[in-house]
């Protein structure tokens, strides 16, 4: 099998960065954003959205999530587990990685495609039709982004990691954000304590570097 | 166990489709989106973005993501089996499930929470904070509905079901946006012959009437 990916992009970090948990190691090309290689027809032959990460199986197979390429993988090394052991672990993961996903990760990503030069008329991860730039939706994605903030600090105010009392999923996909956020210059203010607590334990994790 | 939700949202629909598959039934009471009701002190209580369907397990625990609430229901009952049999299938429909659910759903959630009048200032699902509507979003959301149901006919004339064979819960995302779609006035055209015979097939499952 072998990963399209790109070794700054957000969402590839998340499915290195398991990859690197589980000890797995696969054929990986870099795929650049920035120039549009992910635009030109040789990748939209391979994932007509234009999105990286993409895992391709050697069947051909084509699994271009990123949560879905987890799952993948989770299922070919179980060990460590990372996305729940029985039914109310696994649907308490799934839901705290989804609500970090659309409420942070999709926040800080709606200010960061709405404001970065590089992004003009490809506003819409995976929409390759030009798509224009929304002064208004930058402000929506940095209020969203603080209520983010906000919410992941309680949270880890009430439990040592996102999804519970151990390092799942839902940690790798927060972490990324918070380190994404940063690309629009939003950072946990000092009344986040909780998640300054919690980003520190999650770094010092050796895959947390993958 | 508990389960809050709307009979008409379609959220809710995609769980009471599952568990219908599954012949199973759980306690439910209804909340009321276009009063408010999902925003008020009690409810977000329950559930803190004022989001329907919630499933409150009876040791409290909540879970409030459709698809997670559809995970726990999936390991309660395996069978019928709509998540995938092994690591490939369960990839694979999981990678299904969420391109209907961000290319199909959320553009017809964009189009029609920036246009429909009960939800002005609440344009944003899960933000209790006012949110302003805005008309080009309304524009975006069509075209990329529009979009949705080009890709969503491409993979139906390849394939019997949304993520391959067989019946999954990508059917059930993918069967909820069109009618959703309704709402906004948007429905598959002539050339869509691949969704048409497909919408057929699936409507006459018992269960999707539940």
């Amino acid at each position: 099998m072998k990963l399209y990916e790109l070794e700054k992009a957000p969402n590839a970090r998340r499915v290195r960065w398991f990859l690197a948990e589980k000890g797995m190691t696969v054929e990986t090309q870099q795929i650049d954003l920035a120039s549009g290689e992910n635009l030109k027809p040789e990748y939209l032959a391979i994932n007509p959205r234009g999105l990286i990460p993409t895992l391709v199986l050697d069947d051909g197979t084509v699994i271009d999530e990123s949560v879905s390429i987890c799952r993948y993988f989770e299922e070919l090394h179980p060990e460590p587990n990372l996305l729940g052991q029985d039914a109310k672990e696994k649907a308490l993961i799934d839901c705290w990685q989804r609500r970090v996903e659309f409420d942070g990760l999709a926040s800080v990503a709606l200010a960061f495609r709405n404001s970065t030069p590089v992004f003009a008329n490809r506003s819409v991860a995976g929409c390759p039709e030009p798509t224009e730039q929304l002064a208004p939706l930058v402000e929506r994605g940095l209020m969203l982004t603080h209520r983010f903030f906000d919410m992941l600090d309680k949270r880890l105010g009430e439990s040592d990691y996102v999804a519970g009392d151990r390092f799942t999923i839902a940690d790798i996909t927060a972490f990324v954000t918070l380190t994404f956020a940063r690309w629009i210059k939003e950072t946990p203010g000092e009344q986040h304590a909780h998640i300054h607590r919690w980003f520190e334990t999650v770094s010092a994790r050796p895959a947390s570097r993958a």
